[in-house]
């Protein structure tokens, strides 16, 4: 656990300068001038977020299975298999917006949701937040979501996670993360009840 | 593998129509017209990518360590901790990429590299796309890069993975894969080499 604490005690930048250069309906960009603490100078852009944060859910179905949704992403234009996840509502916390989502999206709220962690994506320009959850015991409830057309979901087993991985279709950083993080989770408590 | 038909049959969206609806110096806001095959139609935005792709190395120091660096993230303007990471440049392979950067940002090349899984990150308004690798058998070697400042590089014992992951610093989902990709790589040829 090598020199931590050069981390923690770098100097952030200066923001003299902040402006909104360009916007859409939902989208804004805006242009940041800095100044390093070495005094090295630079323009960068980030899209300003809505700050909600969101949340992604892995669903166990049982003790053996998860499920998986296929949902289209307009970024490369092409269906991608993950796990549920959604923005958080204004007035929600994490864990109602997860229900909320697992009842959007695949037809069934959670009794027990354990969060993993807490990831990001791409800081360089975005400052995306999103929590990730295990969630056992599902019970049947459904809720009409936006979703242009209904997810199709896929029960997947935990013994074949391996060659999920190897899939192309499941690419989606968080997603893959997400699954490494809930079979660690699943294994040390696996671990922890067999010493018991 | 339940079903995995499902995914591959899914009829994409046409796109009716597009145009760049804001632009700026580094980004381009693309609104779509899309039509779902259950007759759905929905307006979405996305953004443009430069299509040249990224590549992320998580180096190996020697058998038991390996490489991290800290690196400013304008988009929620804080430094994280996470691997060497950067843009193929035009006419460049990923591989090329891969040791360009590991120059670049810790003053190293490889001799071998690994690739482990390409991931994408926000494929609703994204095209990213990332070529994950592992670096074995480093070299000192130094490339002026485009950094304002240099990256303080950071050793870490794969025996503390775990620790490192339950650092907030950690957050960037491809890091997170990335990690956990490069811990059963090496735990899988581990046990190859047992069994010869």
């Amino acid at each position: 656990m090598s020199d931590k604490s050069n981390l923690i005690s770098q100097q952030l930048p200066q923001i003299h300068r902040t402006s909104i250069v360009a916007q859409s309906r939902l989208f804004k960009i805006e242009e940041m001038h800095l100044e390093f603490s070495n005094g090295a100078t630079r323009v960068y852009e980030r899209l300003a977020g809505s700050g909600r944060g969101a949340v992604m859910i892995v669903p166990m179905k049982n003790a053996e299975e998860f499920f998986l949704v296929s949902e289209y992403g307009a970024g490369a234009h092409k269906y991608d298999l993950g796990f549920p996840k959604g923005l958080i509502d204004p007035g929600e916390t994490p864990e109602q917006a997860a229900n909320r989502e697992l009842k959007e999206e695949i037809g069934f709220g959670a009794k027990t949701l354990v969060e993993l962690k807490t990831l990001s994506i791409g800081s360089s320009f975005l400052s995306s937040k999103m929590h990730i959850f295990l969630a056992f015991d599902l019970y049947p409830e459904t809720l009409e979501g936006d979703e242009p057309e209904p997810l199709i979901v896929h029960t997947w087993a935990w013994q074949n996670a391996d060659e999920l991985l190897q899939q192309s279709e499941f690419s989606e950083a968080r997603s893959v993360s997400a699954l490494y993080m809930a079979q660690q989770w699943l294994a040390n408590k696996q671990n922890t009840q067999n010493k018991e």
